[in-house]
């Protein structure tokens, strides 16, 4: 495959040239991986534009998908205007939609595609949907997904829209990878907030209640104020101007609120952009990755003669309690620095 | 210090050889590190006493304190049958108190002392209770717990009591050191299962709900059904024998229902340890440990030079975006693998 073509295909926005660079990032192969880390460094040098990344966790049944599909509709159909974006268009925004999902080997809807739950989005020709391959490992997950961010970027994407499902760690995974990250939450049954664990409130950049319409509207609206007054009681975070993070209700179906959900997700990203939180954080964001990559890379050693064979014939004895874990650990780490 | 000497004097119950001990496994020092390590590897050599090591979670305000208190008065007062240890004693059992509490220095109870926490029982002659260190570090955490825990069992102890504030990875550390995984709770406000994260109740060999008496006594009885009912929808365990995981009401207060809940702790036991799954626990466990303590040492190589210049170098590189994150953790590993 020649690298060089391929970046300067994907540069002149050839949506083929893209497809087949995403399985190639996907791919676990190592000489594909040589060839996507090359091409994705490739890019970097070569483009500078940037979209507007924005990561949308939820567990299933919040209505995920039909959010995709209405809020992906509204910014390619050109009625929205762009305050914030390097790339400004009559015409409507360029909207990619990638999927992080740790359990999709499990679960039904990947199964039936990406494509099919957003039926509309699919054949609008400013969008790109990339249904999520089926890897469990999530390393790997969100090494594909970050390299595939930067692959859509460099083909000129306004937005890329990173999805996950609210399950495992793929929602830090998700964080970690986007300028704005989301949380779609259904409106609760009683007064009560959701489980929605302390640490991903903490993460989230704006709470959107979904199903604000029919019989679910007052519930909705209750859920959104009571997330506004939880999300009131979180640490004030420098990166967020006054009134964010903030929960906003918004119908997907009814297709209400959504132009309103973005004006929001405008105005906080040129206010991070003016006051230098958005690249500090695309830099934290990069040093993050480095460094766990190379924890992974050490780690990857356990996987690997001659460590994996002295950690199973060591494991044993510790098992059978011939020795202890610690003296154990200490005996491999020191074979392990004199090899 | 003669180490030789000092296991001698543990495994002759001299308590404050055992104290002088653990103050050496929670120290830090490298040449204390390799003390602690000889030593709890030659008590492994010399002794084989068996206590069983009960580990107890709950947050702050479920009365952790004095059911400790009462449950460990009740031990050593000699009121109790032993159906399955290997001491056994018609003047009470020996029992031992550690803590592990990562958030030590933040919270004013370490700060008081566990002592003073359990008034009757630190002044109770077959009692021990260490006060948790003032560490931060979990990995630390963990292993001065799990030596401790071995120091305690050489000198002869019935019961090892590791006790844990339930925040963040603690209940972990604790689950995979005890035989049994205990879950402290307060009777719910309605009728509402509290936020227990599912994952913690699938380490839980028992919960007990705590305050039943005065009150809060129909609350604790409804709370414990409601438990007993969200433990029956777990999936079945191989190491529970029918009825277990159970949910049980206790007054620590008032001194109600300790004595059933131990008679519980013990048929588990003992049906355990007669169908292999006691020491199949503990070998899976001291699998775990020297499995997370090889990772540990191999991840020490990050806070080491050479390793420690260089991710600063090309994290800088990193974070400028003059280097993708994956390429500069290739350049990084290729480096080390090199030298």
């Amino acid at each position: 495959m020649d690298i060089n073509d391929l970046a300067n295909k994907i540069i002149a926005q050839d949506r083929r040239a893209l497809a087949r660079a995403i399985t190639l990032v996907e791919s676990g192969r190592a000489d594909h991986r040589e060839q996507a880390t090359e091409l994705v460094d490739l890019l970097r040098d070569r483009t500078d534009h940037q979209a507007i990344r924005i990561g949308l966790s939820g567990t299933p049944g919040v209505g995920k998908s039909t959010f995709i599909e209405s809020f992906g509709m509204m910014l390619t159909g050109g009625k929205m205007a762009m305050q914030d974006l390097q790339t400004s268009s009559e015409h409507g925004l360029r909207v990619a939609v990638l999927a992080v999902d740790p359990s999709s080997a499990r679960s039904g809807g990947s199964i039936l595609g990406d494509k099919t739950r957003m039926d509309r989005l699919s054949r609008e020709p400013r969008a790109f949907i990339r249904p999520s391959p089926s890897q469990t490992h999530l390393g790997g997950v969100a090494r594909r997904t970050r390299e595939a961010v930067a692959l859509c970027e460099a083909a000129g994407f306004d937005v890329v829209l990173i999805e996950t499902v609210g399950v495992g760690q793929s929602e830090t995974v998700v964080a970690e990878i986007s300028d704005l990250f989301i949380l779609l939450l259904a409106p609760a049954g009683g007064d009560e907030l959701q489980g929605v664990k302390r640490g991903i409130m903490e993460m989230a950049d704006m709470i959107l209640v979904n199903k604000a319409d029919g019989d679910l509207k007052a519930a909705a609206m209750r859920t959104c104020s009571d997330y506004s007054g939880a999300l009131r009681l979180l640490r004030k975070r420098p990166q967020d101007p006054d009134g964010f993070p903030k929960a906003v209700a918004v119908s997907a179906l009814a297709e209400e609120g959504l132009a309103k959900a973005w004006e929001d997700m405008q105005s906080l990203t040129a206010w991070r952009r003016e006051h230098g939180h958005f690249d500090t954080r695309r830099a934290a964001q990069a040093q993050y990755w480095f460094d766990q990559e190379v924890r992974q890379g050490l780690l990857a050693a356990l996987d690997r003669e001659p460590l994996k064979g002295t950690m199973a014939l060591i494991g044993a004895r510790v098992a059978a309690g011939d020795i202890t874990p610690s003296l154990a650990a200490k005996e491999v780490l020191a074979q392990l620095h004199k090899a």
